[in-house]
């Protein structure tokens, strides 16, 4: 590759119907998108088109919302992305995937499996999941106690690393005519032996194209933040101002240089939900259209549950209660984001409803396709971000107009390529591909 | 679907590069076989093309065997099947999971969304897995104990069947009009609370195409038997002669009954390793061909791991060491498998090292194409095999003869199907579609 400016990374969330609760209602949504292969295969597609680095799949084992009006993330992400691998070349695939009621062995495995089948475009977004429905569809009565579940997540994800690293990238020999399949010197158990985990591996499989499949990490607490900097190449972080986001920046590289990596070592990629019309009037109507269509007992009832607090303490015309302490098994992210979000506009209850949009904290932008990228690209020179995780008000529509109208602008202004550059994920987020600790003069040989 | 026949069911196992330990040092073999997703994709291929009813895919979540001589199963099957799933449009995908070392709510959410993905081709070989390796994998000095295995198994797979059914057929709406998406009063949790797993449920996702994908078991010994009986569309067996098969399938039909199925509710599918050549000399030249390129110290050390003894104890000129008890961690099936053949015909080690092809104890048949129809006929019409699971001896290559030289000879006797009659393996395999313990006037509505 030749040197280039630094460019932004886009990844868009492949959320069901879109972002807003009810983007499955407008006519050009089909309300089974949600476990319609061909949708989020469609969805890859456009983005691909667009030379986006990756798709994303959040996820939670777990029924955590109202069913009866909305569409939630029901397929197992890794299937999907499985799937959508063999109907794409080049887009990253981005699969969330539990510390809490995973092993760390069956998921080191399946995500390389997704990296050699997807030719190198494999990446594993760890989530530690706070929720408490998820807990009692693993034998729990609740959810794992938020400072445990970070331990063990951060002992999960370097046993994961290991496991990736257990074959040398020349074990794999296949010689026919002296009959060597694989030189058993170069494959290494990793002898893992833990407060959490006991693995021995090595691995079924040579290790995949990536190296490692890239890692991104979502959580913005103190917790979140340490798993990141410790263990991370990107995170999907959360930030409703520049100046939070140049803070959040801040603070996460300040971390990273502890950990002895190099302060630009992670990807910062803010959530951004976009809502985009042809003018600023369209624009807004478009947003009032998809927000008429969520009642606001549902809004109410979910934004009661980001808080954890009774949904009567709510009341629609006043502001949050205050105080609101951060309960102990909060999403901490989401929790702060909409919190800040509220006291940041002075809004009422209902304000803040139509500010989040029905969503979950993310900031939510509504304009123009100038406008869009005016922005994107201001927090992109401040360092607010390298790029973003796109989440659009509907899928596959309001994806395609980001990529017929605000991609071309980015891509005049320099901002974003106009074709991919190299096949892997790390390729596309300009990551370097990490040796395995066991290659010989490898510093962490010894491990 | 019109009456007919009963028919022969075909399933090929997508054995890396074949049955043969040297498979793929043959001319045509590609050495990397085993970790790629075109050589998969292309044995499927074929295999839809023949009208198969499904491909199978065995699993062992550790390396168990000799990676320096040959290749293993290396790849997560799920992920294999759910981009092969794409790239195919009727033949079934069967993926083997354990039930030691995975969560019910994973396993059931990841099979349902494959069967999605898929338009209802997934299948779920339950096992239970003996290997020690596996064990230190999780946390483990060595494997689950027999019994255990099995007293979880049983319990994990009746969870997995609860989670299939928690949502009803007609839960989902996407009535864009009214708003309704889904009717909350159609989606169940299940509740369970047993000796080894609490489940809350419901399942993520609406029920898929097949209500359940297919269960498929594999154990031979007799709680793998019982399992098969209470739990199983189909087994995959083994059985050296037709006396074993029909006293097999005497035995799994009277188990069946007494869980209160139809004596035919379980398709009995031994497993059948192929060599075929268009004369006998030439099928015995290939076999040979391919059993000189295995070092016998390989088959030797492979030996004597099925049947848990130190390898001194093989003496290469002298029959199996009398008596050979049962090892309590033995996999039961291949230990029985294995000692009947060589008392059967008397062997000397050397011998059943050759009568076992570096195998694991299936029938290996050596013959022409008239021959191997032949003999399978003859086991179907004995009532010893409802199909086979099919082993080629190299892949895709032996996959190719059978389709061209076998299949159409099975067609022109009426014993095997020229199209296929529906489009989900429930339907290739004439195996009801389960209705849901929750629907209205479900026998099992109050579970």
């Amino acid at each position: 590759m030749t040197l280039r400016a630094r460019q932004l990374h886009l990844n868009v969330n492949l959320l069901h119907s879109g972002v807003y609760p009810s983007a499955w209602r407008l006519p050009g949504s089909r309300p089974d998108a949600f476990v319609s292969i061909d949708h989020f295969v469609h969805v890859a597609r456009v983005a691909e088109k667009a030379k986006f680095d990756a798709i994303f799949f959040a996820d939670t084992p777990a029924i955590n919302d109202r069913v009866d009006y909305r569409p939630i993330n029901a397929l197992e992400p890794t299937i999907v992305l499985a799937s959508v691998a063999a109907a794409t070349s080049h887009v990253g695939l981005i699969a969330t995937a539990s510390t809490s009621y995973n092993e760390p062995f069956n998921i080191a495995r399946r995500f390389a499996s997704l990296d050699i089948v997807s030719g190198g475009r494999a990446g594993w977004n760890v989530v530690t999941t706070a929720d408490a429905a998820a807990g009692r569809n693993f034998g729990r009565e609740g959810p794992v106690e938020h400072g445990s579940r970070y331990a063990r997540a951060r002992e999960f994800t370097e046993v994961v690393h290991a496991l990736w690293d257990s074959w040398e990238d020349d074990a794999f020999l296949g010689d026919k005519a002296s009959g060597r399949f694989v030189d058993p010197a170069k494959v290494h158990p990793i002898r893992h032996r833990g407060p959490h985990y006991s693995v021995e591996g090595p691995l079924t499989l040579p290790r995949s194209p990536q190296g490692r499949p890239v890692t991104v990490q979502a959580g913005g607490s103190d917790d979140g933040r340490e798993l990141a900097a410790a263990t991370a190449d990107a995170v999907f972080s959360l930030a409703q101002t520049i100046e939070d986001g140049v803070a959040y920046a801040r603070d996460l590289r300040a971390r990273t240089i502890r950990y002895g990596r190099a302060p630009d070592a992670i990807m910062i990629l803010p959530g951004l939900a976009t809502v985009i019309g042809s003018t600023e009037a369209e624009a807004q109507r478009r947003q009032e259209e998809l927000w008429e269509q969520v009642p606001v007992e549902y809004s109410l009832a979910r934004l009661a549950g980001t808080l954890q607090v009774p949904v009567e303490r709510l009341v629609l015309d006043e502001p949050l209660p205050d105080p609101l302490p951060l309960p102990e098994n909060a999403n901490h992210t989401m929790f702060r984001g909409t919190v800040a979000l509220a006291r940041r506009g002075n809004l009422t209850v209902r304000e803040l409803l139509r500010a989040l949009g029905g969503g979950v904290g993310h900031r939510i932008h509504v304009g123009t396709p100038e406008q869009i990228a005016d922005d994107m690209e201001a927090w992109f020179r401040a360092g607010a971000a390298d790029g973003f995780n796109l989440m659009p008000d509907v899928l596959p529509d309001g994806l395609e107009i980001f990529a017929d109208a605000v991609v071309p602008i980015l891509q005049r202004r320099g901002l974003f390529r106009t074709d991919y550059a190299g096949d892997t994920l790390r390729d596309h987020l300009a990551l370097p591909r990490p040796a395995s600790r066991f290659a010989p003069g490898s510093a962490s040989r010894s491990a």
